[in-house]
């Protein structure tokens, strides 16, 4: 073997780790521009199998950065889900079926099934129109963090040290290489090298319940199979997850005599066959039928553990994310959620802090409102997964788990498994002191989805489209009812936060402007606006129905905003940072100061 | 020069030209698997300008294509017109705003605009993806038809002669190329070399009317600038097309003494340049301001002529459509529609007929079809530019047209411009016999959109989604209510449709299936519908809104059928074929087999 040769370079963030929180950082930031590189320890892409179900606010998230469309014509929806317990006949019997979400806000109200390499196609597709593309197989073997506080300080210094190695599998070579890094980011997975690296600690522990998971196309007289079904049968619990195409993935309760290995008492793989776990699914299953005319696409056991990272970043210069941070119940189908919205926080908060338009305190909110939210979804994947893994109630089992307590938890549940109940609390960018200006717009919650009408040509739009992910700010000027007094409080309005020292003209660069009017496109002329709140004729909105009443209208008072208006700051990851009635507006310029610079 | 080489070949179909009619047919065909060449004599594509808006109808048939996707990304949508005429305080004053658009009915309910070259540069790569590029430039020089009549009713047969030169410009040489194809297709335009090579004449005559034409990025104070604009002023007449960006077109009406040389009286194109029909329309807008910062992106100059084709096709060997057979006004958008539509008309009965699946016969329904649509397009096109171009009513005119004779002209013809009207009359492909069996499901009329439900996974679906332009008629099944009667109803017609002789059997290949219950999404199971009627699990519908309410339901009621259920035949273009009671079943193979042939 040759001597190494050792290359030295510098970039702005390093990710480490291209599964679905990596390949969505370094995408974020590469659409915002900031140099970025993305390594990973794999040799290729993974082809099949793997997390699953995108939930609603996911699609949401992805829709931000124009990533949904594609997302949504290759995967497959789940809109029903299905319950079935023991029947008095024997065998199993529907009790009920229910939508799958729960989360009437949500835009796209059913969650998203496509295998991982599907999903990650669509970032590597993105990354590389950008230029942009996984550099593998590389992995890293040394880290060193700068300590001293005045390196730290300079957001723009290199304080992280990293050495690589390039494998080339094929020559059986490497290379070395050492990179400095302003920003280091470890996605890389439940192992994180990351993690270890910097002795970061998991708090939780396994739980007992072993599951098996096969993904095949399914033979079967069972008619809810293409939609969520949860069987709890007297022979186990089993879950179905209709995928892309005519495939299902089967969840399955194993026991202990499944797949402990009887001496030992560890799981032992090689005790369990594809075909097995379908025998164990058959069961569950009766009376209806479940085979495979084909083969077993892909398969698995899981062993559930609900384990949080006990911190999610060092110095904010190494942050955590994914996997790397937090480990649950794949049926929950939280995994890959709780990671891609890992990365959507943290993208904006380095983007801001690289731009310098940001102090670096920013950084602190990740860690902040992350580890929370890690934390809640964990206790709730417990409980889930502890009545989800019990043995029903029927007539000899009276402390079994009943159809109602179940569907009861699937419900209460249901703002988690969207993941459109995330709530961030009260910190530096989530500003809580006006709510009532616009009563159900709450703070710290992502922006309420909401078709409006374009003033100037009564186009219909999804407010959400005009929200894009774009690192910039966006405030929404509800400019209230189209009355002539109304109009000269807007005017008022617009003069004051027009002044050069308001947070409208210093932070520009960093800011969208919209107006929402509470007339209807036809009082309303896009030219009635004072043009400091409209940049473009397309931003301008009406609350009002499209021309044929099909869609829109109703947004003030969805959004409890009344017809004196109000001001909203929606972030740049599509949560409510703050709400202000008009005369409260300069506490906006407060808000940006508390944290964003001149330039 | 060196002397011509002469290369002979063979296609099923040849199309001669590459403009929206030429382009439709050839991508339809190309789809279809059709052996098709498609030439045309520009050396390269049209880059701005030219025809405009695309109507509701034709949005829904590029959708059937899987092309609207791209459309509708691209273009910009008209949702509203607004009104103006002459203000009594002088200039002109917004009279009204109303829907762009007046067919209640339509999929996508407002037009799109877009310049011709991004309309043809989404078929030029959807043909590429097949394999299929315009041959250009190349100019047809000679054609013949073998008149021998047991030539001409082998629809195999190659009866066309047709000389082609493949010029090279850059060279100045050419190549001589003799095509013998089975079938041609003149889409060469208003001046067309098919049909005047074979005699065919145009019937009808210009009239007084001159339109200038401008494309350009406006600067006004117009509030209306992004909705279709129809002004009258005493300074004569205009019309704002906006379009795709900031862009508008303007239509603006001219006096003889703009255009006309005093001499000839005949239209002399150096007397205009654009900033003088910029000029003209500055009268028109006034008080409003209308200027352009940037350049006139594209003008010219329209004389309005109605002219239809005394017919279509010689020996159904030979079709002209588009350009070719019909011109009329371009304001009222209906060039490029109604030349998409002959094309789309076209594409699956030389399909039908070159699979072998039907007779000769039913290519004489194309010009049955679309020379009627033409001369009732004409006539209104007529009616409706008179008006237009007329005076407005003032006081001082009370023989001018008033807003509300335009208003009501610009609703009563809203079937047309949206291209929604369109209605075929009975025919070999056309049978009305049981009409009340689906009493709003007009027959010779296209396909009404709805969203149901899948009963298999509660997704809702476009109806229109499940009618792609695949070369297939689609049997819908209305099953009728759940009711265990009803299903017994359903089971028994499933067993005698199934027979051997039955359409359902012989013409299995040409044919999909879609069953539609009337029973919700809570209470149906898709195993619930026979095996003959469910090709898949993703076709069986139910008549029930989403899992939220948003969508869907009402759809039995919308299509006029009841509990009782019924068979409807839709058309491989989307147009409603026949419908039938359970008890008259038996007339759909009587359908089919009058123009069908067994395999």
């Amino acid at each position: 073997m040759p001597a190494s040769l050792v290359r030295e370079s510098e970039v702005d963030v390093l990710v480490i780790g291209a599964g679905p929180a990596g390949l969505m950082c370094a995408n974020g930031l590469a659409k915002a521009g900031v140099n970025v590189r993305i390594i990973d320890q794999r040799p290729s892409k993974v082809a099949a199998g793997q997390a699953d179900g995108i939930q609603p606010r996911t699609i949401e998230v992805l829709q931000s950065y124009g990533l949904a469309e594609r997302l949504l014509r290759e995967g497959n929806q789940m809109h029903m889900a299905a319950f079935y317990n023991p029947s008095p006949k024997g065998g199993i019997m529907r009790t009920g079926r229910a939508p799958d979400i729960t989360a009437p806000t949500a835009r796209y109200p059913f969650e998203v099934t496509l295998h991982q390499g599907a999903i990650e196609a669509i970032f590597l597709d993105s990354l590389s129109s950008m230029g942009v593309s996984v550099e593998r197989p590389i992995i890293p073997t040394a880290v060193e963090l700068d300590q001293n506080p005045i390196v730290l300080k300079d957001p723009q210094s290199h304080p992280i040290k990293i050495v690589l190695q390039h494998l080339d599998a094929s020559e059986g070579q490497s290379e070395t290489e050492i990179v400095y890094a302003k920003y280091l980011v470890g996605a890389d997975g439940a192992h994180s090298w990351v993690r270890k690296s910097f002795g970061i600690s998991m708090d939780g522990e396994q739980t007992d319940y072993i599951w098996g998971v096969v993904d095949m196309v399914p033979s079967t007289d069972m008619p809810d199979i293409r939609n969520k079904c949860a069987i709890h049968s007297d022979n186990g619990s089993c879950m179905v997850i209709p995928r892309e195409g005519d495939k299902i993935r089967l969840y399955i309760q194993l026991t202990d005599a499944d797949v402990l290995d009887p001496h030992t008492r560890r799981v032992d793989k090689a005790r369990v066959t594809p075909q097995r776990l379908l025998d164990v699914a058959k069961k569950s299953f009766r009376p209806f039928r479940i085979e495979t005319d084909g083969e077993i696409d892909w398969w698995t056991l899981y062993i559930i553990g609900q384990r949080v990272a006990s911190k999610f970043s060092v110095h904010e210069r190494v942050f955590i994310a994914g996997d790397a941070c937090h480990t649950h119940s794949p049926k929950a189908g939280q995994g890959m959620n709780a990671s891609m919205n890992d990365a959507h926080n943290l993208i904006w908060k380095l983007t801001h802090v690289l731009r310098g338009w940001a102090d670096m305190s920013l950084l602190k909110t990740y860690e902040f409102e992350r580890r929370k939210y890690a934390q809640d979804l964990i206790a709730f994947d417990k409980s889930f997964s502890a009545l989800f893994s019990g043995k029903p109630r029927t007539d000899d089992n009276q402390e079994g788990v009943s159809h109602e307590e179940f569907v009861e938890a699937f419900q209460t549940f249901g703002a988690f498994t969207s993941g459109i109940g995330i709530h961030y609390a009260p910190s530096l960018v989530v500003n809580t002191t006006h709510q009532s200006a616009a009563r159900n717009l709450v703070i710290g919650q992502r922006m309420l989805p909401h078709v409006f009408v374009r003033a100037a040509d009564a186009r219909p739009v999804e407010l959400h489209d005009l929200l894009p992910a774009d690192a910039r700010f966006k405030l929404l000027v509800f400019t209230g009812a189209p009355s002539a007094a109304q109009l000269a409080r807007v005017h008022s309005l617009a003069e004051d936060m027009a002044r050069p020292e308001g947070a409208l003209r210093v932070h520009a660069h960093a800011m969208d402007v919209l107006a929402i009017s509470a007339g209807t496109k036809d009082d309303v002329d896009y030219t009635d606006i004072p043009e400091v709140f409209r940049s473009h004729w397309s931003k301008v909105l009406v609350d009002d129905s499209d021309m044929f009443g099909r869609t829109g209208g109703g947004g003030y008072e969805a959004y409890g905003i009344d017809a004196r208006g109000a001001l909203v700051v929606v972030r740049p990851d599509g949560y409510v940072a703050m709400v202000a009635p008009f005369e409260h507006h300069r506490d906006i310029d407060r808000y940006f100061e508390s944290f964003m610079r001149a330039l």
